[in-house]
């Protein structure tokens, strides 16, 4: 995942799997800077800015910020609302082309994010019931870089939610708690639910279902979803790796700032 | 699945969807016989037993029985204790086995069971939980015949199991009602209630599960699935095909009929 002297972006939401992501990484030798994204999301965006501005200042470690609406005209609220869609795919879209840019503007060699064993479990739920090809070939917890692309790694991937929020604990890390209030009711949580009502019947299932993918399946998938990344283009507006003319994030940041 | 002319053996257990397959088959014009397995769970075999009887009695339709017990001299309880393990292993285990061999010994082309989208996508859920990989390979509802092994179809795949039990009463066929008391509680079971769950939340998520792996995933397992087909071996015991020296049938039949 990552290599001595390796300058790590880390990507900083203020709830406890980033913020012990980052205190680990520092612990454990590694040139790690973060990077928090001002989503928009009233009071929620507040606290989480918050506590990732005042770990960083208490441990003396760098912060990069990026504000949607100050820096590129728009909210996630916005967002949803000008596209129509739940709030969470907006999100995340941001998320992936800014972690990336400001990766690869300052010179980060990888981006680090959060990704605990719940997380990967729910996201790899989804992607299995709708078998989406091309996701199941991108989930892995070392995507390499490509042109345009950072690398991105998930050092997190084994270890459960309730492990990580003991460390925080442990650790005197003060984390936001709170949820997003715009994830309520959203698929993820629900794909969350079915997994931890399967691992009380039968623990281990999380585990033995992420890790079997990445033994046994995820290798059928990986070929085609590398294949695709490398006949990518040039984003007309940004620059960005594109399947089109223009990336889905300047189309995205278009619509919602019209609005 | 099927060609016009083909005998067909019916897999049937006295419950709805397997006397619904059987009654459509006929209707549309197959040459089906019926296979009931006697496994010697107490009421449940007496009464699920008397439904395939009076139903194949009253249709003039010609049911094959084979009785555990009298017949290999174990019955799935027995088996049970006996390999201190599940039950529902040592059934179906069984029931593959001997579909398979009365078919190929009566001269059937094609064994037809009456799995319904509803027990597929449960089957699939467990499959992918642990990503057994030949498993799923073996998953399709079309599986040709090779040395051996006659051919095997799931015509009621895209059928659901509430559609299954409007066709008996529409058609007026008596089927037993109760569940295998030996199945409460198990994995099968827990896999449905959790895509019930995910069914009510988006309609449609078990047939997108299904025909989505048969699409882009099953194709990738199917290989190394065929391939260790065409290297089994005969069993030393009964002549079946096999990895090992004594087929598992023959295996857990000396163990259960020991006990």
């Amino acid at each position: 995942m990552l290599r001595p002297g390796e300058r790590v972006l880390v990507a900083v939401s203020g709830g406890k799997d980033s913020l012990a992501l980052w205190d680990l990484l520092v612990a454990l030798g590694y040139d790690a800077d973060g990077l928090y994204l001002g989503l928009g999301i009233g009071d929620y965006s507040d606290h989480s800015g918050d506590a990732a501005r005042s770990y960083a200042g208490e441990r003396g470690r760098k912060l990069h910020e990026v504000d949607l609406a100050a820096d590129y005209g728009y909210d996630i609220p916005g967002a949803a609302a000008a596209t129509h869609r739940a709030p969470c795919g907006a999100c995340g879209l941001s998320k992936r082309h800014l972690f990336n840019r400001v990766a690869i503007e300052r010179g980060y060699d990888v981006v680090a994010t959060g990704h605990n064993l719940d997380d990967e479990a729910a996201v790899l739920l989804g992607n299995v019931m709708r078998w989406e090809a091309g996701y199941l070939g991108r989930q892995h917890p070392v995507l390499p870089a490509t042109l345009g692309f950072a690398r991105k790694v998930k050092p997190l991937i084994r270890l459960g939610e309730r492990e990580m929020a003991a460390y925080c604990v442990l650790e005197g890390i003060d984390y936001i708690v709170e949820e997003c209030p715009m994830a309520a009711g959203n698929r993820h949580l629900g794909y969350k639910e079915v997994l931890n009502a399967l691992e009380e019947r039968s623990p281990g299932t999380k585990a033995a279902f992420v890790f079997g993918f990445l033994d046994r399946a995820q290798p059928h998938f990986a070929g085609a979803a590398l294949e695709e990344r490398e006949t990518l283009g040039e984003c007309a507006v940004c620059g960005s790796p594109t399947t089109g003319e223009v990336c889905a994030f300047c189309r995205l940041r278009e619509r919602a700032s019209d609005a």
